[in-house]
């Protein structure tokens, strides 16, 4: 009895133990992407940007690969070998980091070699490519920040709501300062976690911090989606829980104006020992956050002195007529020159989509800049629709802040 | 053109807008987890614990469900119905917080109406099961503290380390306080993440802080895994990336006991506003952890007063004679009894694996009792091999430190 017992206990261990590693097969010129999980051999990665991909599926019948812009965006079939495993070569990958997802019989499925990252309203796999001879993104013997899950009340939504709070090294021990605060929006279907974990943000500024090229700040990140208590709307399992609404894109995120603006502000200036005022607040966002950095931050520039607008959807009519739009924010240039210290665009150049975000970007920077608006633009050149290109915006973008 | 431009951005973000909520059916008596991803509708449960999951697979051939302890240990035959779902409705679901996955195929896939949580070494599904009138693990009015995302270098390593540390409320504001220090682990599997994620430690924490039950203290969490840089194991994408250790449980955790004591703990003791000495330092774990809390704790009480064994995996022969155990901590068990503060079992009784853990619990608070070892053991009746067992544990073991 006691062996049984014993062993069975065993086993329910064991069965991690020994479950096959993902195979240890050597390919030459590849390597495991560094984003794999722990002792995970696939996805491989090859110095001139070719990836492989394969998934163990003997029982399937027909496997596909997919994924973001500047990886595969069409879906592409895989090959079944005689070990059951269904394999493909990607060629042309575009360095960053790229979600994607298998196809299995039509239902997707993350590659298990990978963590998860939320994306596309829902956990999803992903794959860092590095850049060749960029390493501001990665971890040094440098001191180091911390990223905060901090909670806090909406009463607006009447619910918990979860952020992420970047406090820069030094906060914890220098008890007196004050920081500047700039607050970071992430893309459609991402979160309040993107910006650390896909985003690689709190190295990036640990880096910048260190050598003295950026302003000690706080980053307020939120989950960047709010649905007013009183509207109509089903949202079943929305207790605090991440994910993308289907609303509040649509009717222009009035409700997550309001939580920023009468909620979240207050909260972050109560909580942490934040410099107050708008020349000590800035705000920007990348994709659908550069929409929104739009939408909360020109309806309020007595709240926010800078703005970010990375690869910035900028769609609808929001910007048809600048010299009308937010109330006539753009109309008279001198005092909005005067009174605006940053107002930042940047885009990448390749991939199937961040070309039309890049024209976005000049289209609407030439529009302002015929009403006198100064802007700085920025091109992340041979980056895509992607984080590699956020990262770079914000290591441009940040050190212009707060002097 | 213009349109055409237009047009192709609203596509790719449209397709996110319009993409099918995972239907808006209404079945009796059933409403979405609490734990669904926004507006999910999909997995249901009703008040009898009972739970419908189903996937959209019209394609595959064969689907399943399987999940943790209290859930559906044995893979189970899904019914796809005429719309393409595969359907089935559990019964008798343990209340607490389960991983399980649906098999599409023969390809293990997260249902897409959940989040992830890492367990079984790599991002799993999960549903949460509310246990009726349990609510010390909700958010509540309270002062909330925090939980930071810190990374250190271990040398013994070469890496950095990812670790989540809690904060209590106060810490933020009370710049003179000086706080103790509990250490907790996690199971197989799963990674630093999961007491804040799956066992919603920082809230069990805020409400008992609030409530005056338990002394304001800070909680570190850490990967629980570690190879010695000069160890002969292949780790690829082993660079800070999370994931379980095959070989650091085989090899009996040395070095992760190294990178405790000769690393975090210094660490830990610089970064934060720490009481010193092990009056003011427990250690605890859950399952693994608690092996590994037996292993790192017994070793070394010189540096912890107290200690707390969830669940834990007490196998092989590390507990087989307490009397020569562990160079010999219980011989004096008089002096043993002086020393140690607390030393804390927990168990749940149900599932198919929790029972066993019990007797393993039980089997070795006998024997210790036998040497004169005094013991507390608490047993949470109705839980399986679970979080919702280890919520009670933290619940009850906390309250009982650093007085």
């Amino acid at each position: 009895m006691k062996n049984i017992l014993r062993n069975s206990i065993y086993s329910t261990f064991l069965v991690v133990l020994l479950a096959p590693v993902a195979g240890a097969q050597k390919v030459d010129g590849f390597y495991a992407a560094p984003s794999n999980l722990f002792q995970a051999e696939y996805p491989r990665i090859s110095s001139d940007n070719r990836v492989m991909v394969r998934i163990l599926a003997p029982d399937a019948s027909k496997v596909q690969v997919q994924g973001g812009d500047g990886f595969c965006p069409d879906l592409l079939d895989m090959v079944k070998d005689t070990g059951g495993y269904w394999n493909l070569t990607l060629t042309n990958v575009v360095p960053g980091f790229h979600y994607y997802w298998f196809m299995v019989d039509g239902v997707r499925v993350n590659d298990p070699g990978c963590d998860t990252y939320f994306g596309y309203s829902r956990p999803t796999g992903g794959i860092e490519i590095p850049s060749a001879g960029e390493n501001y993104y990665l971890a040094k013997d440098v001191p180091h920040g911390e990223v905060r899950e901090n909670w806090y009340y909406s009463d607006l939504t009447g619910k918990w709501r979860c952020i992420y709070v970047y406090t820069p090294p030094g906060y914890e021990k220098e008890i007196k300062n004050k920081y500047p605060v700039l607050y970071l929006l992430h893309g459609m279907g991402e979160n309040q976690t993107s910006w650390s974990k896909q985003g690689r943000l709190n190295f990036i500024m640990d880096n910048m911090i260190a050598e003295g090229k950026a302003t000690p700040m706080i980053v307020v990140m939120e989950w960047g989606v709010a649905v007013d208590k009183a509207a109509p709307v089903q949202a079943p399992g929305a207790q605090g829980a991440p994910g993308a609404d289907r609303n509040s894109f649509v009717n222009g995120n009035a409700a997550l104006e309001q939580v920023f603006i009468k909620e979240l502000i207050p909260h972050i200036d109560s909580y942490y020992r934040v410099k107050p005022g708008r020349d000590n607040r800035a705000i920007a966002g990348l994709s659908l956050g550069g929409y929104q950095t739009l939408t909360i931050g020109l309806n309020h520039i007595d709240l926010f002195s800078s703005f970010g607008f990375f690869s910035a959807a900028i769609i609808g009519n929001i910007m048809s007529d600048p010299a009308t739009a937010f109330n006539g924010v753009f109309a008279d240039a001198t005092s909005f020159n005067k009174k605006v210290k940053v107002f930042w665009f940047g885009a990448g150049t390749t991939g199937s989509l961040e070309p039309r975000i890049h024209d976005m970007a000049t289209n609407t920077i030439k529009k302002l800049n015929d009403l006198g608006i100064k802007t700085t633009f920025y091109e992340s050149k041979g980056t895509a629709h992607e984080w590699l290109t956020w990262r770079r915006d914000l290591y441009q973008f940040a050190p212009l802040l707060f002097k």
